[in-house]
């Protein structure tokens, strides 16, 4: 609630168009729908200048559903992550506009379409297991209105395989790097490029890689400056940075 | 080096006017000079955007100067970070117009300055603890050619401080959020704000903060999008990543 | 045993009316029953103020059975902590009296009802997922005989959905504040409340919110003064000293 | 700012008492003093119940004597913590009627003495070793208006010594439990006391007590419900919230 | 091997009595069966003072049947440890004097009764969750050839009911102490006993009890001297333990 | 790529053989197949000596079957790792050369056949539950061009079993020493031979081995010199490693 | 306090040469002194056999002296670990019968000597820097009582170096073996003997070892029966428990 | 002692040259020298190919002295590592062929020198900070006969450096791969070379670079094949492995 609108309120009680009543309900009433186990926040899209997302792990298909429903009366987009296909199969049939990117495990209902900026965001992964988390990161970029380069499999023991797709990178505005095991995919590419990076460590490897922790600490103690991390597997927080770059 | 530079040298060779040897030592001759115990990295302002920044912990005085000369005589902006007082009054004498920022800890010397973008880049912390790591952040921005606001000390125990800055924060382009402890204040400015985050955790706390870790670990975590994480302490980083956002 | 008791036990002794045996029997005859694979401790309600509650992990279901049947017999409210459905279907039979709460897995046996005190205990998530961990400290504290106010769903990214909820939360005794991931709720109630605040870290998050340890983190490390911590998960930890503080 | 105080300045514009400036500048100006490098929050005695209390490591002395200085002139109680003997020495001639508690590592400068409720807080210590962090709390809670029983050197290779203590202990009506090593002392006391607890870990001990990591996790885990838990050493949350419920 | 048995042999060689590839042969002729995929070890008898024991866990049901084979042709006592029942029920046919101990899962064949010296070794547990440990220390116990005292379900939490029991567990010569959560009971009863303690940590519990790491910081750091303490849930290791003192 | 290849492009653009775009495209043009999902890297066995090793866990079989074929197409030996029965399963139809290593799990298929050089590789196990690591070291080793020396279940708790067979091991050229739990069995080896010692801790244990970080500490800290270590239960990189310094 | 001594205190209340008021004081009146800040314990050597042992890290010189004041009077032996030289040096002047024993940082003041029994206690050491440690034990058994065989730098790297000392460990009954880095001293020992082993892991090493974890980790999942463990560099407890067995 | 010996002893026996006691005291009779708190393993230098290396860390000066007493004796070159400039100070004026390797912290007294191998070790450090564990590393494969070629500070922010040393790195025999931070070093080469490579992590860096874990999980966790690892900072054990391998 920024100042201009407090300023109206204020100027709407002073010349009695707004009765104290009123705007102590104005001024307390903040835009959001509360169905008891949730709260959605309507106003977020004005406020951070997205739709919420709702993260489906940890919520049951009702409370997803009902969470959906309410979203769609405000004419959002939406967008559901970690939705296992079960959760799309319960969902599909409430939401006919509905679409599951199964490899990003997303559900996305969209209203209004957004006009991508004209450069790319780059998704570079180190392998062929990191691609499920690369997608999710591509998909939200995609949803949030921004198109996506590419580039799996680009891993560090073979760096040829990525310097031969330098200058496609090189004309993106972020790139989204996606690594598991030691993760040093990110300093590399973070010492090839001057655009910013972002770092998604993911839980693929074994033994002393600990789910992530591994690509984790190697991505935050990264000698390539401009390099910044999110959580491990955290696909959807990458592209939701990358589009809040992307789209400045 | 890119295909355009390529091209040339090739054409070079084609119409003679490059001789097979001057070219192997084109391509051969990366640009950076070896002085045995450091490599230092000319092309880099070229290839990233920004010249090579010193991290001066772990090296000698007499290695610092070394580089610095050598770096210094291919006309760089010179960045020094992590460098203590004593270390600046041993390099002073050599480097006249070298200055000393003693609160973020940082060498410069400033060849040529950059014309800022409009929108500045919000440094905020939760503590005055906090206030070294900022402004390693803030230096290492302005340094970079970005204007700085500076808000120190909002942390979540009293959230009526943040909330009063707001509409000054809302008008930059990057925040740097930086906070030891339990690092919360990442995550509530990411839920007010719709520009990118640059989390720092910082060492500041005792007992369970684990020199950053719980941190790093919330910063992490956080349940607001649109926040991405450096290493604990790493003010630098954070500058470096939001000047590359906010002279995009 | 109190001083008083046992004075009267040596009176007793003194005045002939007790012999040294019983003497020696009362004194060491503690009131416990032994099952031989559990003890019950009777006494328990006295010393500590609230009857023994079972927690059921762990245990079989004929041994609950038999714990529950012995605590009936002395006529004791009985509470069991993380009862699967399937336990419930199991004890239900034989315990006609019992109900189950589905969402806290609590079954609860209630011969005394207590009187609750005027103020409310609050009972705060910061998303939909900590749910389960609220029910059982909520159910825990209602079974203690409180009164308890629900707000879930309130996590830091939308701060004023909490910030509207502050009059009635002002109103209750102690709150008691659930979050996962980067646990910041805590940090922000304690930095609006006046009240004793009992913050519960649960295991919801993935990658770096390693199973709750993220949240406990934070916690522990609050900013904000006046929060005390239990275990992850630990609902009924935290209705159950929520009501030790709230009865007084 | 609470409703009352709300519709109070929204009467004021209605009936022209208050200029719509005027509204504007009493919403948004809150009751802390900006000195740049950390905001004191004078409201917060109102908000939280309580004076802000300042954690001096980390300032500098100078940072410290300002905060010390602003706050004075708003007549507040001060409590300063983690302050050295140095520290106290610097501030000692600038507020004359500063003490310094030096075991417990405070200064404190009191305008208005508090009445203590008439139960008392127990701090009951394992070792010797831990009575730095008792006297934190025990002086914390003494200045924020509550009588102390002390009990130190109580642990738990020497059971009959805490038992010995205990009709005193029962007689208060918040136990504040102090312990490194195994911290098993909480879980004895949680066992045989009907209030509440709140267990402070302590950084004694060496080897596998990982400065006091063993101690939090023995806390955390404790097997006596109504135990709550603080960060390692701190004994200021601990004398806090034991006030707070002590007073309540 | 000691010095006598050598004597023999090089006084064999000496007067000709045994040839010098005999010796050869008996010098480098250890005492076990190479089964390839396991050298059962028949002289550790011998030289431990016990048979081997067979840890079964990891061992497919023919590996474990072979092994027994091969012991029961050197008419040793076997002891399998961690064997499920499915696994008993496997090796069962081919052995009918095996004996199935469920609760421990030890699957033991018996060949020589080993007569229990007069004193016992007491086994104690925290809780009823931990009787599974706590058999399979007892179970070991008992087939090494002891007498012992089980004492289940005695936490700290209700301390009368271990003090209750104190005169028969001081009447024993070795302590076993089986504790999950947070371990205390180690350091109690070490505190009221003068024998050897022997501490097992479980991993019991949930949250920060880390699948034991709590119990078993908590045991290694206790304030109790005479604490020694074995792996995590390693019943089998305590009651070997145990036996070792108590049989000198 | 190296000097002189790049001298042989160069000289073919100045005398015409070569042109400009051909030079671009051969610079540019790494010997690799995109799959989209996976690059294959047919050009490493010439730069790292050996063919693409494919690491099948984390990829689907149709992924798998892929990379299969298009390798096959170069005529390579084909390896693939981690490899469970149902994978050969789907696998085997389409490819009748492929053979499958069901304990160490690794499907091969061999065009064409290494002479193993005159010295083995020793591979060594404290347990039978490492077999599986073991074997897949050991069949590894084999598929790269070595013979192999297997001695399994000779740990640390029967010394003797090792000292028996040190001949033959002491004629190998490296050894591979495999142990989950305390790992001392790479001390030993390590302090009893004159060779390299490739160290592989196994995730065999429970408690405090911790999935195999007690026995790879144990490893990394070996006071036995010459003993370098891989990844928990990596049997492959043993293998690799071993066959490169053995065929050196 | 057994149930002897309180059948007399009873029959004294019965026969009325016991007041009640008496008999309150003396079941309340247990043997310790209260110092304020220590309660001393003068009863233990009847209840766990051995006075109490005095931990002087973490105590002022003067608490130290007052302690040693109070416990002269008692005519108890007293034994003070952790005790610097400076300590000695302060307090030797007070206590004419003060030893120093300096490797092991232990004071010493015997008013009775103990005569030991046949059997020696083994103190084994894996490397010189373990030296410190093992004085620990080894005095503190032989101010209990003890002999001690000393066998230092017997490591495992070099293994025919403990071998050749293996009969005169034989004769012992109780084996102390301490080690840094991968702690597998500990296992090959235990193999070795059938007599009880105390592992005592040291913090000597660097990185990996992690300041004694990994010998920790090692010594509990060590796949030799028989071994306990005690808390890093506690030597003191590793001697205190090999007395309490070799006593019995 | 293999099997050639003990046979010729053996055959002493027979034919009388050799009597059972003299037989006996050579096959105790191992050749170390026992200075009470260390033995010197002479022996070493036959069994396991090089020298006992002293680890000076730990040792007092006069220990250290005795050892190399003891050893030149023997004629054997000394190395010793982690020596301070103190140590060699004292430890000078009694062997005046000592040398000092300052930056590599190695005291070495050379009696026989080795002649290196055609291949050289290549020893890689990726930042100036690492030099002092590569020179460890390389003066200790110098010292055992080894030329080194050293290439410092090409960390991987520029992979350009190191692309350019690439044809003579590929002319050794191992690779040493040194590298704080992120380590990813290690990965990068060993992508592109076929020899060995032994990778040391540096407890260089900050924050979540936690004294070199990062550094140490990357590199075991390297998607490179042919890596290993030895323990953080341990230049000495890499050189040394380096050396087996490469004079094999």
């Amino acid at each position: 609630m920024d100042a201009g609108e407090l300023k109206k309120i204020l100027k709407g009680i002073s010349d009695g168009s707004v009765s104290i009543d009123e705007a102590m309900e104005k001024l307390r009433n903040f835009p959001y729908s509360d169905l008891g186990f949730a709260r959605i926040d309507h106003h977020r899209e004005l406020r951070t200048g997205y739709p919420e997302i709702v993260y489906c792990a940890g919520k049951t298909p009702e409370q997803v559903r009902a969470i959906f429903t309410v979203m769609q009366e405000h004419e959002n987009n939406i967008i559901g992550t970690r939705a296992g296909k079960e959760l799309f199969e319960y969902i599909s049939p409430f939401f006919p506009d509905a679409l599951y990117h199964d490899v990003a495990r997303i559900i996305s209902i969209q209203k209004k379409r957004l006009t991508p900026p004209p450069a790319r965001i780059a998704v570079i992964t180190a392998g062929t297991s990191d691609i499920p988390v690369a997608e999710e990161a591509a998909v939200t970029a995609e949803l949030l209105g921004n198109n996506v380069l590419r580039i799996y499999d680009a891993g560090v023991a073979g760096i040829h395989r990525l310097v031969d797709k330098l200058p496609e990178i090189r004309e993106c505005r972020v790139a989204i790097v996606i690594a598991g095991m030691e993760g040093a995919l990110a300093s590399v590419v973070g010492g090839l490029v001057n655009m910013p990076v972002i770092a998604v460590p993911t839980s693929i490897g074994y033994g002393a890689s600990f789910q992530g922790i591994s690509a984790l600490l190697a991505m935050l103690t990264s000698c390539a400056a401009g390099v910044t991390v999110v959580n491990i597997d955290n696909g959807f927080g990458a592209g939701f940075s990358a589009s809040r770059i992307n789209r400045m």
